[in-house]
């Protein structure tokens, strides 16, 4: 089935916000086996709007909108599409209810224009937002499917998940499942490289490729009868790719992102943490804090951008810096052991390098950057060359280090407990 | 004059990537004063890619394309649009040059098919692309102007800022102006609320409103003959805006961020600065040091998420936490001092708080946030209430920290010299 993603409102066609919605839509629609042939942006005018409606319903099957639901008289998202499908709006009493008691839970008092989110168009099916106080509503018409989802990512989000993506699952006779292979520490081109046999070979289920900062996601999809059947042909394809990644595969579960694969690394291992940063200046540090419960694991952090501080916060010595320079893999043990030893912490991570736009030299260019890490007081430190703006150098090098502390704690642990090494 | 943005890729319709170009295209075409009614995503497909370019060509003036210039076959926007207004290609031999050049520069081989990328439409204007293969394209035709850009933004921006921008700029017999006021600490109803008046009674300048997190921008965007009557008609309407929110504006450049500013604020009283962060766990630290330059200001960074962190690492004393609880304005101001006295910094900002999900209570929900700011040894707080997802609260900290930031060091300043208190 062919599906066709709608965003409506003037402040993405003003540049004012960034389309995200469309992204997490597409991503979705994709992990459902839909195919997607075009987005549309439109304004909040019923002209313009009607004209990529009768376009959308011309060439898709399904129509996924959002935006355009407030109370305001701009929002007239349902009340055109309801215009185009000849259908009359009436007053749903049950989210007349639920918005009244939002409003409640929150004392704000209701205007009067508010009611007008509790318009729904005759025949539709009305769908839940816990988060707002649009409802979601699903309107099918000759064959033809349009939901209607508020703009706001907390509420759209939410609202596909628990009612929209399995409405859309269901709309195929057969199922769709998927399962996400997560990889850090190879590189996008060696990925594909190593799974080209299985891209060239594949029909059910196929392997589709999404490439992040410092990762590597693979998404099996299988169609299939009913979901034991999908399940088991996803099955054989991700133990073959975990056969040919090995531990580089952090995860294979939608949720898990990679500071939370090393925390619950951490958490498992009864190991704690610290993290000494200069080029990265604490975004490590926050990409682990992102994770809840990490206070379990997470002893302190240290920023020493400055030589200075590297030298008052952890011990380096004035001589040490002056050798190597403060971007040496050295120093960046230092940091490193200094982290382990001053925070009391398992594992300590130490990064150092040139972020530019300046201080690069032909020696040291930018991009530049030395990561260390310690487990259970072994070091190891690795050189990366990475480009790109100052900010894209420091994201990738936060993807390297959380990629290094894995493989470091794994690597710790298969020779503590195989080689005989544990004290 | 209107626009249409067209952003060509199967990895947008995949939700592989955000079409952040079609946000900044937008953005910047409103600053041109250019209308935009209709964004559109297509994939490297030619049949759909046609009927996308037929329905903007008969409702556009200028087609704004981003993306399929690549050097494979999969690429095919150039191509297309070549085909759409029955145009040949040919070899461009500067283009030819430029691609040899670019490959020989980075030591890489050419393959054959990177020559496609040399082809261009017979009368077209081609525009240089100093950061990767693909040059731009103008073409003009029956008053129509379709502009080709390379995908990836560290092409397509830089490609849009030198030479597309000037070109549409000129096209208009008058010109456009735009001056953008960067407020903080002042919400975004507020902000609406202060100029009211001026948004009913504007027609030339007009002021269009950007909330950001923390931040709200104000555009003023004037028409005119020429730069000097442009720059004229928004002189009056940025002094009035100075006057309405004085000190809240932080900066009416372009290319000043929240963050540049504190920096730069500090640079020019020459004062250095110490973080000390709990919830947003190294984000504030994080956002200082993306300033180039920074390391002449920047002290030390504390991050100090766990109680036992906060007593080791600032001396906060155990009974002072058990009797207030981490997240309480004492141990905020407490974070900040002890920053300020270990890194030895004129400044210091302590940030504790609740990020959620979980560690809410009745008395401190989610989202009660303690902000502390120490200037020369002048110690404020203040507390804020942040709601949304946890990383939301966390950036919602940030910025307000930055806010506070630029607050404290000015009003210390103000204190001192016209209070009569400099020591």
């Amino acid at each position: 089935m062919i599906v066709e993603i709608i965003s409506v409102g003037t402040e993405i066609l003003l540049g004012n916000i960034v389309n995200t919605n469309a992204a997490y839509l597409a991503e979705k629609c994709a992990g459902l086996g839909l195919s997607c042939y075009y987005q549309d942006v439109v304004g909040d005018n019923e002209e313009r709007l009607t004209s990529v409606l009768n376009a959308a319903l011309s060439r898709a099957d399904i129509l996924l909108l959002s935006g355009g639901l407030g109370p305001t008289q701009d929002d007239l998202t349902k009340e055109t599409v309801a215009k185009v499908l000849h259908k009359n709006l009436y007053l749903h009493e049950p989210s007349k209810e639920a918005i009244a008691a939002f409003f409640q839970k929150r004392g704000i008092e209701i205007t009067e224009n508010n009611w007008k989110q509790a318009m729904v168009p005759e025949g539709c099916i009305v769908v839940d937002n816990p988060n707002g106080t649009a409802p979601g509503i699903i309107m099918e018409e000759n064959g033809k499917r349009i939901v209607l989802m508020p703009g706001p990512p907390n509420e759209m989000i939410p609202m596909f998940e628990n009612a929209i993506m399995p409405y859309l699952n269901a709309l195929d006779p057969g199922i769709i499942y998927s399962q996400t292979v997560k990889i850090c520490g190879v590189g996008e081109s060696k990925v594909e490289s190593m799974i080209e046999d299985l891209i060239d070979a594949q029909s059910n289920p196929t392997i589709a490729t999404y490439a992040k900062t410092g990762e590597v996601h693979l998404r099996v999809t299988a169609k299939a009868e009913d979901d034991k059947e999908a399940k088991k042909l996803v099955k054989p394809v991700v133990k073959e790719l975990k056969g040919r990644f090995g531990n580089h595969i952090y995860s294979t579960q939608e949720d898990v992102t990679l500071e939370k694969a090393v925390v619950d690394l951490l958490l498992a291992n009864h190991l704690t943490v610290s993290t000494v940063e200069s080029c990265t200046g604490g975004m490590l540090a926050a990409r682990l804090i992102n994770v809840p419960g990490v206070s379990d694991v997470f002893k302190m952090g240290y920023i020493t951008y400055s030589n200075k501080a590297k030298r008052k916060l952890l011990g380096i010595k004035k001589s040490l810096l002056e050798k190597h320079g403060a971007v040496s893999p050295e120093i960046a043990k230092d940091m490193a052991k200094g982290g382990a030893l001053f925070a009391k912490s398992d594992v300590a991570v130490g990064i150092t390098g040139i972020a530019g736009p300046d201080g690069g030299s032909e020696e040291k260019p930018v991009g530049l950057v030395y990561i260390a890490c310690s487990v259970c007081g072994r070091t190891s430190v690795n050189e990366y060359h990475f480009s790109g703006s100052r900010m894209k150098i420091r994201e990738s090098s936060v993807s390297a280090a959380l990629s290094m502390m894995r493989e470091c704690i794994l690597q710790y642990y298969s020779e503590v407990t195989f080689g005989g090494k544990k004290s």
